[in-house]
Formats: structure tokens, sequence, C-alpha cells
């Protein structure tokens, strides 16, 4: 593990509040908007060497370092992002903000409606993906930042930095989609419409307005988690993880309790989830995730791409059967046949889905590389 | 779809009870057993002509025919069953009952304790696929059959079949395991396991007290079925059936009612099983999925087979990624170690581990012929 000291240290979620409300694609309007965010490194005098991380779903603005020095886990992100590292803070301004319908500080359905003075739940408007990045354009602006040296993320951090690539072709010189795809698949919308559903079952929903009495869903989000937690593996790693091996048991139990091992570590991901995300941000967030169709916005993929002028870095993993290498090769055809810039990888890794957020050479060595490069150009 | 009129016609569920406890494998008791069972064809003078069909999760003793000529659906497996068909009744008598621990008349959770008056619940002992075997043989012995022409099922059924071979190797000729495994992944059971919790997190499954009620936990066994359904398509059949395309409207809603056509499809799946299935049966019965071991109980999967007598018919479905075509490989090799006859076929099919449920002409195929040379040669 990188340590605490190697890294971007002590850091801290910041705040900013944009008053004029927001045009959403469902046609409402949100406002005012506020984003948490956190940056790392410092911005250059000419603004050209900032990059936009974008978080997945249960992803928040605290990408790198750590908000104590007691805290026992640093940011998603932490050994992606620091001196040294590929998004390497002595050189390149970081900045991660929030999702806007997120519960990490940017506002969602537990924030205060303003007309109201009480939570929207489910009064806040559906958002996109594209609606989450016009968001972070504000924020990018904030910042007197006219074009991102680049967008990453990764999965649904992924479909952001396809979507600033296609709607701000002028605002960014590169984009970093990995473990991403231009459209869910039909089994992807099947799971997560299966977590949905078990929020929707939990009685202390209450049509989402559980905020008002205090009891929250948790039994219902921690099944959503727990379901969502085994597409993000692959049966490979939890074969080596876990196999059928008992839990501090020599024998069955013959009852309800815990057996497996993997049923012991299925009910801790979902127990310590709870402790951390609001399910109804997990409806609003999922929702996003199966909306963004970039084929269905522009006609097609190879449409989508026409006015892009990022180059791009796609990365893939090889046992991520959530968001596959396959969807992967799809967008890199279609930037292919609009003979734009594209480099593309699929990374042997055992891990699933979850590969992105794990420490792998290989990632690191190309977005490394592809940065460094981009910077150059740019410079030259 | 095959008509009425070719298969078995009009059939009716019948049941037998055994007074003496059945001794389990958790080492408690369990007595009187009831069995449900429906019969077609006729069991010759020699008493050689009998195959069992063993069924899956949510099956039950209705594998053929209909109960009513008004029934909507014929049993699970009518395709298989009847004059001229795979499992042919103008050769075969074919016997299927429901397993102790399920809902469709058999000794379950849901039937009344005798020493209570009142339904086991889950005082209802943990039953395994051995146990589920051990009182199928007092049904085959009910009817006085020494031996078994086959022993056939997909899934969990395939399970039994396994077992059958394994602890009555006097009493079996042929094995016909489908789509199965001698021990699930730990990717199988943790699905297992999410549905598990999905039931235990509904409120009004009151630890499994709710039948004292009457309002049972119909919502958690819904998500729980609405989950286990996405295992048992492919991605492929999924992209094919539904891909994104959206149910009865051509923009999307921007809210929380059903915007896909594969989110419907989920939830109609989960309410009509709520209307047939019981939440404490589904507990039981993918416990003992879950705990079916045979590496575990004999050492290896080598040892578990030195005794069998069997031939063995092994089939598995290409696009099945729940009981993969690598589990009955290993069947096939343990089998081939110990030199038994196996034939063993991966048999093309985009449509999952449903696939052994569907019509499929190679399936229908290899089990006509299998079973055809069975027979023969032990009348030869």
């Amino acid at each position: 593990m990188v340590k605490n000291e190697q890294g971007v240290g002590i850091v801290e979620t910041r705040s900013v509040t944009f008053e004029q409300p927001l045009k959403l694609e469902s046609g409402e309007e949100l406002g005012p908007i506020t984003l948490a965010f956190e940056s790392y490194g410092k911005l250059g005098r000419a603004k050209d060497n900032a990059v936009l991380i974008t978080h997945a779903l249960s992803g928040d603005a605290h990408a790198a370092g750590y908000h104590t020095p007691n805290d026992r886990k640093p940011g998603w992100w932490n050994h992606m992002i620091g001196p040294g590292r590929p998004f390497d803070t002595d050189k390149y301004f970081i900045l991660c903000s929030n999702v806007i319908g997120g519960c990490k500080g940017s506002t969602g359905p537990s924030s205060v409606d303003p007309k109201t003075g009480k939570p929207y739940n489910l009064s806040f408007p559906v958002v996109t993906i594209a609606d989450m990045v016009k968001a972070q354009k504000l924020l990018v602006e904030h910042f007197g930042i006219e074009r991102l040296l680049s967008v990453a993320g990764g999965s649904m951090g992924g479909q952001q930095a396809l979507e600033w690539a296609v709607r701000y072709p002028d605002h960014i010189l590169s984009a970093i989609p990995i473990a991403t795809t231009a459209r869910l698949s039909a089994q992807g919308i099947a799971f997560d419409e299966v977590g949905r559903q078990a929020i929707y079952a939990d009685s202390k929903w209450q049509s989402g307005n559980y905020t008002l009495n205090d009891k929250v869903p948790a039994e219902g989000l921690a099944v959503a988690r727990m379901l969502a937690h085994i597409t993000y593996l692959s049966e490979e790693s939890m074969h080596a993880k876990f196999g059928r091996r008992l839990q501090e048991k020599e024998r069955y139990g013959y009852d309800f309790s815990t057996d497996f091992k993997v049923e012991s570590y299925l009910r801790y991901q979902g127990e310590s989830f709870i402790r951390r995300f609001d399910a109804n941000t997990y409806l609003y967030i999922t929702k996003a995730i199966d909306y963004f169709d970039l084929e269905r916005d522009y006609g097609s993929l190879e449409k989508a791409f026409n006015h892009v002028t990022a180059k791009f870095l796609v990365l893939s993993f090889s046992s991520d059967w959530l968001f596959p290498t396959s969807n992967s090769k799809d967008i890199v055809r279609a930037l292919k046949i609009n003979k734009k810039n594209v480099t593309f990888c699929e990374i042997p890794s055992p891990y699933g889905h979850d590969a992105f957020l794990i420490p792998n050479e290989f990632q690191e060595r190309m977005v490394s590389g592809f940065l460094n490069h981009v910077m150059k150009t740019n410079r030259q």
C-alpha cells in the first residue's frame, strides 16, 4: 500500500455554489447547485495543466489523500494521484467533484429544496450524465480554466469523460474513459433495476421520504450494494479470494447464519456501505448510468464522435464482465471511423470491473505516458 | 410450441406419506414425510423402465401435461416428456416428485409440524441434496422399483442426479446431469446469499413466521427472483430480447417508473413468482444448492465417483455462466479418471442457464439416443 506521506497528504473537501439554475436534460431546472470538490497540485499560470477526475457510482470528491491523520483509508484513487504518480501533482492540477444527485456534499436528493425548506427526496429531478458534466463545466469555469488537459474516470466516471469529449470539444484536450461504455447493456440495466427494487421493497424507504422520520432504508440499500458488488468482481477473483471456504467453522452450520467466507464478505460490504451512502442517491445515480446512451442521443456512436477533438486513451480490463472490453472496442471503433487519435488497451487483470480502482502497473503506466504526451504536445 | 394433445394430456399430482422419520445429513430427523409426485407412462412388469426426473430450484412434481383443460401452461419439462419425446412415455415410466423442503405438496417449511400443530417455518431442519435424494429413494421403493433406468435433471436437478449415482450405485443404470455442478462457485453462492438477504430484509418475513399472520414477504421474494432470473439468462439473450428498447414510450420518463423493456420483464418475473412460491422454501432450497459439494463429502471428485456404476450423459450449454461448461467438464474428467462410461456435450445455445428448460434439438436428441441405448443394453 502506498504510504500517506508519499501522496498528497492531508486534504479537504471544499464547495462552491452556483446560483443560476441549471437546465436539465429532462427539461426541468435545478438550482442553486452546490458542488463539493477537492483539488491537488497547483494550477499553472497558463491554466493549461488541469485534469478533471470523474467518479463512479459510489465515489465522491475525495479522490486522494487523507482528511485527518487518523483516517483509516485515503481517497478512492489515491494510488493514481500524487507526486510522481500517474496524475502527477508535481505537474498537474487535479480537480474532482462529487456529482450532482450525489450524497457527498453536492446538491442531491437529500439536499434541502430552497422552495420548501425540506429535503428534495423524490421531488429531486432525475439527472443525467450530461447534467453532471454541465455542472462540472461550471466548476471548471469557476477556476478560470478554458481548456482541461484531460478528463479521466472509470465506470460512470468514464461515461462522464465520454460526455465531456462529445459535449465540449473545444474545452478538453484529452479523455481517459476506463472500464466504461457508451451505452449500458440490458444485463447491466437489469442489475441496476433489481438494486432499485431492493430499495423500493424496504418498508422504511417510504417512497423516498425516509429523511423525514429518520428511519433509513438500510436493509434495502445493503441488498442493492451486495448485489452490485458481485458484478464488480469476477468469478475468477471470487474463486481465488473465497472459493468455498467456510467462515470460522469446520462444518456447515445447517442454519441460516453465515457458512461461507463469501457470505461474510458480502454482508460486510452491505453493512459498511449503508453507513456512508444514501438510498435515494443510489436510485438517482443508477438511473443516470442506465440512461447514458450516446447512440440514442446522436443517432449513432460514429455521429456522436464527429466533432470530437480530444485525444483518447481507452482502457478496459480483461475480466470485467459488467463493462466488458467489447464496450470499449465499440468506442474505439467509432473514434477510428472518425479518424480520431485513440490509444486502446485491454489490461490483463483478474479483478473484474473493480480493477480500475486497484493498483495496476499497466493502468498506471498507460495513464502516465498518455498524460505526459498530451501535455508535451500541447506546449510545443 | 408442442400441443397439449401430443403430450401426456391431463395429469394429476398425487402424494404419498412415509411415517418413518428420515435421518438428515445435519443429524436431525424429519418425519413423517409427504412427497408430492406425478408419473407418466406405464411401469413395465419387470419394473426396469423407470426414469426419475429431478427438478430445479423453482420446479415441482408437475413436469409434464396439464392439470385441467384450461391450464395456460403445461408442466415445466413438457416438451421433453410424452409419446415420442426424449422421455418417451410409450417406453418409459416417468416419475417426478417435489423435493423435501419444497412448497408444492412435499413436506417443507410451510408444512404443519405434527409436534406443534403449527407450520414449521424456520424450525424446519436444513435439508441437503442428499436428503432430497434419500426421500426420493423411498418413493422409488414405494413403486417396487429396484433399479432406475435413469435419473435426469438440470441445475439443482442435475445435482440430485449426481447424488443418486454416487449414493445408490446399485440402484441406477444411468444419470443425466444437465447444466449442473458438483460444487457451486463462490459467485453462485454469493448470488444465492443476496437473494436470501433480500427475503430477510423484508419486514414481513418476521424471521420466517409470516404464515402466522398471513402477510407474506412478497417484495423480498420478488427481489430474490428478479436477481436470480438475470443469472439464468445470458448477456447475449438479454441483448437480443430487450436490448435498450423502451417499454411503451418513445423517450425516457425521467422518473422511477418503468423505462426499459428489460425492467418491465423483470418486474413481471418477480410478481408472477410470488404468486406461486414460498419465501422460506426459497431459503431452504438455495441453501441445499450451496451446500452440495461432492469434493467436500468424499475428499475429491475422483473419490466421489470411485464406486459409480451408472452410465453418464453430461450436458452443458455454451452461454450458461451460472453453471458453466467448466463445471460439467470437472465432472466428466473425474468420471474418466475412474474409467466410467461418460458421454459429454456442450450444447450451443444463446439462452444461458435456462437453456435446459427450452426446446433444443441437441438436448432432445442426446437424451433420446442415450436413454434408448441404456434401455437396449440393459435388456440384452
